[in-house]
C-alpha cells in the first residue's frame, strides 16, 4: 500500500463511529463517539505491537519504544467541531501513526521513543473551554476552572468525564517528562499554499488575537421626518468604524488581519433610524507589539468616529491572546528535510490557534500546514487533495526518522 | 372648559376602549375597539345635535350643516399601529369634533358645512395596505385588492369589514362631492419644531419615498487564515455603501434624507468573515427629479464599491412613492392665520406619509403640524405639550371659522 493509500484508509477508518447525519464528522469530547475512537485506536496500535497509555483526562499516548526514553512527540486533537469536517486534528494523528508503523515495519527500533498523542480536545465545542487535551499535558489548568461547566444539554464537565471513565489529572503525572519535541501536522485552513500552488507551511510563528465587542450607541428615530443633521445614527457610524478596522490592520503589516464578523443593529427596521448597534472585532498578528499598536489606535480611532458622528462608544476587550513563535532549531530541521524531499514550501505564520501553542512555551515544538481546498474548514465540505495529504505524510515519515534513528 | 382643558378631556374620551396592556393604543381596523370608537363618537356627537353617517367602508362623517352644502372637510385617521401612542392620527379628529363645538356654540350656523371625517385606517398595521379609509373616500381602491389580505390571525379582510358591519364601496357612493377644501391637523413625529422652538409647522409637500433591499455577496472564510487581500468582506464592502448612502442624500439636498435602517450579517460569528448582507435602503425627498438622480447615482456608487471589494451586489426596489405638494393657496391662508394668531411657524415638508396625500390631488389641502416631544411617535411615549396641541387646535377653529363663516 502506498502512504496515499494508507492515509485514505486511516481516514475513513478512523472516522467510522463519529459521521454525522449530514455526512460531517462530529466527536465532541467525551461523547460515545470520542471514546469508541480512542479506544480503536487503543487495541489496534496495541495488537500490532505498540505500546498504548491513557493519562488521567484521556489523552492517548501510543508509543514505539525505542533504545532510549528520550521522545519525539507527534500529537494532535481527536475532537471535532459540531458537523465539522475529516481532517481537522484527526489527520495529524493519523499521519503520526502511519508514521509509526512505517518506521517500525522499515527501519525497526529507533534510538529515541516515538510517541503519537490523540489529544482529548481542542476546540472547545462541547464545553465552553479550549484546549483541554494539550493544557493538562502541559499541566496549564485546574481541574476546578471546567468542574462546573455545562454543555448545550446541561450535563456538567465532572458527569461527562467520569461517564468517559476518565478523572482529574493526577498529581505526579507527567507525561512531558523525556519529551525532547513536538510536532503536529495540520491542514492549513486557509487558502495561501493552495493560492501560491506550495504543498507545505512551515509554520514560524502562532498569532496573538484580541477579540473586542463594540457597543455604539445613537438615538433610534423616525427615518423620514428626522433631517440628516439631527441624526445620530448607529449604524453609519458603525460602518465608519468597520472601515478603520480594516484600514488601520492593512496599515500596520501586510500580515496583520482584523475582522468585524458579527454585528447586529437595534431596532433594525426599514424605516427607522438604528439606535443601536453591537459588533464585534478579531485582530491578529505574530507581533505582540504591533497588536498592542493596533489596540491603542483603533480605540483612537473608534472615539474619533463616535465624537464626531454624536453617538456614544463602549469597547469591551474580552479575549487577549499571545502571539508563540515555534522552536528555530526545529524549523531548520524541517526545512531541511524539505529540501532533501525536493518539496515546495514557505514560512508562515498560522493565523489559527493549534495545539502547538500550548506546547511550545515547554517543549521545542513545529507545526507543520498541508494546503487546505478553497480554505474551507470546520464543514464537512473541508478537504484536501489526496497526493498533498502523502506529501505531508511522507515529510513526517522523514522528519521523524532522521530525529529519532 | 379651555381649549386646553377640552383637549385633554376629549384625549382621554376618545381614547377610553382603546387603551392596550403596556398602557399604550392599540385601535386596529375593524376591530372590536375600532368600532366601539366610532360608535361612541357617533352617538355622542348626534345626541349634540350634529348629523353623522357612515360610508359603505366604515369612514364616519359629523357634520354641522351650514346654509350652503359646500363643505369644508377635516379629517384624520381612526386606527393606530400596534402598541401606539394617543396622538397619532386621533388628535386631528379630536381637534376637528372641538372645532364643531366651539363653532357652533359661539358662532352657530356657518355659511359653509363644517365636516369632521374620521378616516378608518391609515397605518396598514392590521392588513398590509395602507390608506384604506382616504383611498375609499378618494375612489382610488378597488376591494378586490384588498379583499384576500390576512391579518396575523389569518382572518381575512372580507371576514374583518364583514363582522364590523360595514361592506365593499358603493357604486353610487361620493363624500366628496361638496368638499372644496381638506384640512388635516397632525402631530410632527419629528424634532423639528421642538428644536427651532415653533408653535407650527404648514406642510408644503409630503416627500416621496423610494425603498430597496440590497443584498451583497461575498466569502465567508476563516477570520484567521485568510490575509486581508484574499478577502471577499460582504460586511466590509456594506459599510462603505452605507456611507455612501448618507453622503450621497447629503450632497444632493439638505432636504433630503436616506436611511439603512434594516442589516442583517451571515454566517455572524465574530471569526468568520462575513459571506453575505442584506440591507435596506429608505431615501425622501419632495422633489422626484431629485429623486430619480439619487437612484442612478447610488445604484452606480453601489456598484462601484462592489467592483473593488470583488463582491456582488443585487439592488431591488420595492418601494416607489411620488411626492405630493399641498394645495398653495390654502398654506396662504394658514399662514395669514397663523400671524392673525400671532403664532410662531415655519414651512415645512412631511418626511412620514399622511392622509392628506391622498386627499391633496382631488382636493385643495392642507396639513398642519404641531410639535412633538424628542419626535418620538408610534409608540406609548408619543406625548406633545399640552398647551402645543391647544394651539394647534385654535389655529384650527380660526382656520375653518375663517373658511366657512
Amino acid at each position: 500500500m502506498t502512504i496515499s493509500e494508507k492515509v485514505k484508509e486511516r481516514i475513513d477508518w478512523i472516522s467510522q463511529y463519529s459521521i454525522d447525519e449530514s455526512g460531517g464528522l462530529t466527536r465532541l469530547l467525551y461523547s460515545p463517539e470520542w471514546k469508541k475512537t480512542q479506544e480503536l485506536m487503543r487495541t489496534e496500535y496495541e495488537s500490532m505491537g505498540f505500546v498504548s497509555q491513557y493519562d488521567s483526562v484521556g489523552n492517548l499516548y501510543i508509543t514505539l519504544q525505542g533504545e532510549t526514553d528520550e521522545t519525539i512527540m507527534i500529537g494532535s486533537h481527536i475532537d471535532t467541531v459540531k458537523n465539522g469536517g475529516s481532517l481537522d486534528g484527526q489527520f495529524g494523528i493519523v499521519a503520526g501513526l502511519i508514521t509509526l508503523e512505517y518506521l517500525q515495519t522499515n527501519f525497526g527500533k529507533p534510538k529515541k521513543s516515538i510517541c503519537v498523542v490523540s489529544l482529548a480536545e481542542e476546540e472547545g465545542s462541547r464545553f465552553p473551554f479550549t484546549f483541554w487535551g494539550s493544557k493538562n499535558l502541559v499541566k496549564s489548568v485546574d481541574y476546578k476552572d471546567v468542574v462546573n461547566l455545562v454543555d448545550e444539554n446541561d450535563i456538567t464537565f465532572e458527569s461527562a468525564i467520569t461517564q468517559a471513565g476518565f478523572s482529574p489529572r493526577a498529581e505526579d503525572e507527567d507525561f512531558l517528562k523525556n519529551v525532547s519535541a513536538f510536532i503536529e501536522i495540520h491542514i492549513e485552513q486557509g487558502q495561501i499554499l493552495e493560492q501560491e500552488k506550495l504543498q507545505v507551511g512551515l509554520v514560524t510563528d502562532i498569532v496573538g488575537q484580541k477579540r473586542y465587542r463594540v457597543e455604539v450607541l445613537g438615538q433610534a428615530n423616525h427615518a423620514g421626518t428626522t433631517p440628516m443633521s439631527y441624526r445620530k445614527d448607529a449604524l453609519l457610524a458603525s460602518s465608519k468604524m468597520i472601515s478603520y478596522v480594516s484600514e488601520l490592520a492593512r496599515e500596520l503589516s501586510k500580515e496583520m488581519v482584523a475582522t468585524v464578523g458579527q454585528l447586529e443593529v437595534s431596532p433594525n427596521s426599514s424605516n427607522v433610524i438604528p439606535g443601536k448597534v453591537n459588533f464585534t472585532i478579531d485582530v491578529r498578528h505574530k507581533d505582540s507589539q504591533l497588536l498592542e499598536e493596533y489596540d491603542k489606535q483603533i480605540q483612537d480611532l473608534l472615539k474619533e468616529v463616535a465624537n464626531q458622528d454624536k453617538v456614544e462608544v463602549s469597547i469591551n476587550q474580552y479575549m487577549d491572546g499571545y502571539p508563540v513563535p515555534l522552536d528555530k532549531n526545529l524549523l531548520i530541521k524541517v526545512e531541511e528535510t524539505c529540501q532533501k524531499l525536493d518539496l515546495s514550501y514557505k514560512q508562515m505564520v498560522s493565523g489559527a490557534g493549534h495545539d502547538a501553542q500550548i506546547l511550545a512555551p515547554v517543549i521545542p515544538t513545529a507545526l507543520i500546514f498541508v494546503p487546505s481546498i478553497n480554505g474551507i474548514s470546520h464543514n464537512p465540505a473541508e478537504e484536501t487533495k489526496l497526493e498533498d495529504l502523502a506529501i505531508g505524510n511522507e515529510l513526517l515519515i522523514e522528519l521523524i526518522k532522521e530525529l529519532s534513528y
